[in-house]
């Protein structure tokens, strides 16, 4: 991965915690709202780190590819935009 | 929160354990693609745990609240509604 | 519909005239990307529409509506949700 | 641009008509929800057109770039990215 490796693993363990805390408001009994909102919070951190990696994949995988490479990395591009904008 | 809890807690602990998978795919050199793919699956996870507690809310909360409570509850889901569509 | 129509109708006329305008970008031989972000800033002028729309739906038809009515009106509510977070 | 002009033509007048009908349903005063509905359905047309256009582009534009072009084009996808992931 060509993504900052520390942001992006810090990035995956405050959502991860965001989701622990998550389970333990659900055990708490918490208000639906205030969990449906702590998931759209984790959804947005997950987000960012994957916008991360796919631009540092661009500026550096794909922009570096050889020739051979490169249709099949363009493809892989091809399916996470048909993926994300479905 | 009024929906399935285990359903709810078994999806954020599927979630979990993806990205826990994720922080080992990173550490171990893992394809950006690959990463990508497995945060797109993690996120959609999260978004199904958060349909069903608000289709859930929206069936109990909602639908039983006292006419004092009714407008704040409306209120929220309008609000909801305004993040996931921004 | 409860929204305001005059501003719900000027937001659907914009997205309308870029439409048009994209049709027109495409007949010019528009850069692919150009023609791209067009057709998010239309799709983000309906979003917004439909914001509204849902907005002064909560907080007027499904707020002051008939006991009977109620149940039937939040599992649109939901259904909406469910289209909207798929 | 280098996605079929026919097919993309055609889905854009298809969402164009969708708006159409839309302003004539409020003016019908036609029920919130139904609105909502067709708004998102002409949303989904905006979003397949563009998947088309970014698909051929990648596959034409992108792929068969000169060297010096190749970073902006790509820059230019990771900037689609970020703001189809918003």
């Amino acid at each position: 991965m060509m993504a900052d490796e520390k942001q992006i693993k810090q990035l995956l363990n405050t959502a991860k915690g965001q989701i622990e805390g998550i389970l333990k408001m659900i055990d708490e009994g918490a208000y639906c709202i205030d969990i449906s909102n702590q998931l759209l919070a984790a959804s947005a951190i997950l987000k960012k780190a994957n916008v991360e990696i796919l631009d540092a994949h661009l500026h550096h995988c794909v922009l570096y590819s050889s020739e051979n490479d490169k249709a099949r990395k363009l493809e892989e591009i091809s399916e996470v935009l048909k993926k994300v904008m479905k």
